[in-house]
């Protein structure tokens, strides 16, 4: 049994709190938000106990884990505090939008030994685990060509994009960690070509909401990845793994399979409003693995260095998208 | 609020508990079954009292309604003990697999005035609801022919089938309801084939695994309903229907979207791999629909009498399976 | 290299022109049709001769083979007539809606042992190839439940109705020999309940548009075939066979791949126009299976004899949607 | 009608003879090759004049049109030729591998005034005119991300890739063909990735056989277009618009519908097994536009100049791909 403090009790916060509770080897207990009565609105749904003070959890000799769900410019502070306090954690990505920062906290955490996961959740999605499975099974032969789709419904508020860190860093950033561990492959160059199409005032923050990025891998295979703020038709998002012998992909996912035919024409179910009614049963499969890990002092499975590593790609993608050249992109962390 | 009562806590009891649990508007007080450890255990688990006396959950003045879930031997008996107590019902089907019993409890609760809503829960999937909403929206005109598949992966145990009351009033029955709720048109004739393919054991108990079941409705439309307990592929239920202008289904359920290319083949996801995959989330939707009736005072969704008229439909089907020949289904009850 | 006289120079007798100008080893020598203007205009366009006079087909000792393609109510007679020529014959069915005339007819050919094949053309559509050797190859196991599927697009006119031996005799046979073909099993029992509700006239000339039939097997498999001549959705055929171990489906033949995603829904290609754009194709393999038997002296691949067995199984068919009973289908011929 | 000569009795002209054999305003006259014992094999099946001299078919007065089917490298000379004869022309892909010597043998036949139309013959694919279609309606709103791929199941030839021109010139130039026709916008820039994955002997030859090309519209939009010639899975093209509002695709072309289920597996027809199969429909469709534009002195539907600019394009991108840079487009011919 492992002990939590939940730290964040936003929007992702309270789908933590909601799979913590559930979770049969987990004791949820303590709730930390800077809003005490956010904190208290879980603690009390959750018989967990609510704080505004932090340091009361990690102080706390009971709590073995924390879940750190809180806003991005506060992980890689929430992580050194685990680090000095010996707590186990389970991070939201990423660990800051500074790869110097981030770098500086993931240290920390590495001398202190604290066992670390990066929720990239995305890797507990039944169709990518598929993809994973037959790629890393040798199925599809040597790794050749991937394609990668990642499109919203619609344009985060520009206050929002101001601080994202660009959508290389916010939104394509999960397809590179996904890129890395289906593949088992280092990209070594990236080239991004960018636009601002759904409103000028994203090219104003200096940001793009359409994107291709076109990346070579180190064993000479392409990958192309197309990421999108707004799109008209829902949420899309999938990949192609096509390799020298077969092919596999995780394809769009439709909501259901309701058939209306007319005269020359079917009509049928679309896709998905939104990321979250996509991949909102990844969460509780992501934080099972990390429990899990915990019980049998196994290793990470998303290690803190694999979200370390997908900020590096995504530090050269943007750099590319600025200077309007392919990057090389650097070995190691 | 409404304070219920569990009345069963085998499998289907479990899953009612974890919907009573969760569900905002009920406050879940009382678990009975007649073997106690197994409420106890389900009333550890939700915070919610035990017994194996029925009489203390129908005498406590602070239950609004019972949800039957126990064997189905017992249901016309807790309904007529509801009707007594003035008590609202939940009632797992059927009412009773004698007809003249379920008519009799029947009789008993329409004369107390409780309100009573049949578990048909099949209308809360989402595709069915949308099929219905197709067909009473008028979109494929007048209805000409429904097509209705029910297959089952396995064959259930022999003790199973002999006190099961056979297949039309044990599998078929949930479909006889379905094109009620769907055409909103009665049945007039029914014929049926059957064979006992899986097994010889199903014969012998006097039952069949394999049937077709061929129906008129009051409008001259046709329907086929094929009703297998054994297939190899999986769990495959759905539902087409035609009109005099378009046509609409609900197709085959699959389990995904990941596929698997190689030369001249696409290797695909098939089908869930039981009843309770395909439908585990319209238990919950029917129970939300009871509880907001009883808050609104408003008419059942799904009445008893719509339980006691599939088994007049199933009864007739029965029949022409003994005695080889189409049987004109009574109106009413 | 065969010689060839075609019999019938109308719409079906044009497709059969084409085939047989293309087909490398038949020489296209001669067209007879009632009427000289029709037959004269096909011999033109392939360089054949024309006549009306079908004794100079028949005394025409260069002619090896004729392809019957005229009206229903000559097909018996010119089969008669090309027995006692000694001429290889390619039937289109039926062979006569009487079952005696066409019994006759088929004892003269047999006498006579001229070499005939049944146009049984969607034998040759891929699809139901597929199936067919799926099933014959034990991929699905043991036969127990095949479901077929004949709609089309529009009612034939009335006075086409009132000739035509019925909905069983005209369009539901087709599926009697596919089913027989795929299956390799013998139907022993015929149930059809049938309706008239695409118009009412089609009841006053003594025969319905929407049927269902359901067939036992000799090996104790259920069979279901729905027919309706009048849909608002395109043509619509397809079959499907479950076995003890797994399931084979031609499914519905949409005519192309071009979607359309917009919120919430997907518009794609729906199904042919009609019964000619989803088989087309299937006449030149038929044709080619013919001259092919021919060649090699090998046996004819859908020989008369089938013919007459449909023509058995929908007389049962025709018998139980009269008399509103089940019917047992006599073994042979 | 129009009085034809096919100069080319390859692989390709073949399937152009058949289709000027059965266009009902040709007359399909004589037949060239360098190879006499080719052109007399056409010539004699469908009735038409063989010879291996080229002048005695532009010296023919009867001669109202040429169909240019020969190898590449004689195209631009063919071309001037029928400048000089003043014959029209119907001319297969590229004019000539060299930009200069095609922009001047276009120069001659646009200052002779002869009708040319380019063999843009995926124009004619069924669902790339639905895309088409669908974008010149506006469906999709503003074209904002247009994703392409062509992916042949083998590698051709190395001494035949010697000559190609390259993926780019070769392959992908379709696509860019039916990039600027579908959006009816103009690509400004590309970048490329590309790499010999398939066969180290491509890269000796100076070439790649798997590529990604990156464009930018003249609107801002951006294209991706992967490109492969050797694929274990088939033959796979297909192309995805998607605009501001509405997402209109040509999916991958399955070659049936004959489904296989199994447990928790659904088996089903793949791709096409090549180029060949998957758009021979389109030939005929392209030459009865140019037949028509001829017979109704139309505009020609792909004029020559489409074929200059597509190879311009083409030309930056192979640049590109050799000095690893986004290159400019330039704009016009």
């Amino acid at each position: 049994m492992q002990t939590f403090a939940l730290l964040g009790a936003g929007f992702i916060g309270r789908v933590h709190a909601e799979n913590l509770a559930a979770q049969p080897n987990v004791d949820f207990a303590r709730v930390f938000d800077v809003d005490a009565s956010r904190a208290a609105e879980i603690a009390d749904r959750y018989d967990a106990a609510a704080t505004d003070d932090v340091d009361a959890v990690f102080t706390d000799p009971a709590i073995d884990a924390v879940l750190i769900a809180s806003s991005t410019n506060t992980h890689a502070d929430l992580l050194k505090r685990a680090a000095a306090a010996g707590k186990a954690v389970f991070c939201e990505k990423p660990i800051d939008l500074s790869l110097e920062v981030a770098r500086d906290a993931a240290a920390a955490a590495r001398a202190a030994g604290i066992p670390v996961m990066m929720d990239f959740n995305r890797r507990y999605d039944a169709a990518y685990a598929a993809v994973h499975d037959a790629v890393q099974s040798g199925e599809v032969g040597q790794v050749e060509l991937v394609s990668m789709t990642t499109r919203g419904p619609s344009l985060p508020p520009i206050a929002y994009l101001e601080v994202s860190g660009g959508q290389m860093r916010d939104q394509t950033v999960h397809f590179f960690d996904l890129l890395r561990w289906i593949t088992g492959l280092e990209p070594v160059e990236v080239y991004v070509a960018g636009a601002a199409l759904a409103d000028p005032a994203v090219a104003e923050v200096g940001d793009v909401d359409t994107s291709v990025a076109v990346l070579r891998l180190v064993n000479g295979a392409l990958v192309q990845i197309d990421s999108q703020r707004r799109i008209g038709y829902g949420y899309d998002e999938r990949i192609e793994v096509n390799g020298s012998v077969r092919m596999v992909e995780a394809a769009r996912h439709r909501t259901g399979f309701v058939n209306h035919y007319g005269p020359g024409e079917l009509r049928t179910n679309g896709l998905d409003a939104g990321w979250f009614e996509r991949i909102r049963g990844t969460y509780r499969k992501s934080l099972d693995a990390f429990v899990d890990a915990l019980e049998r002092s196994a290793p990470m499975p998303a290690p803190l260095d694999d979200g370390l590593r997908a900020q590096v790609i995504a530090e050269a993608a943007t750099q590319s998208l600025r200077t309007h050249q392919p990057v090389a992109i650097p070995e190691g962390l």
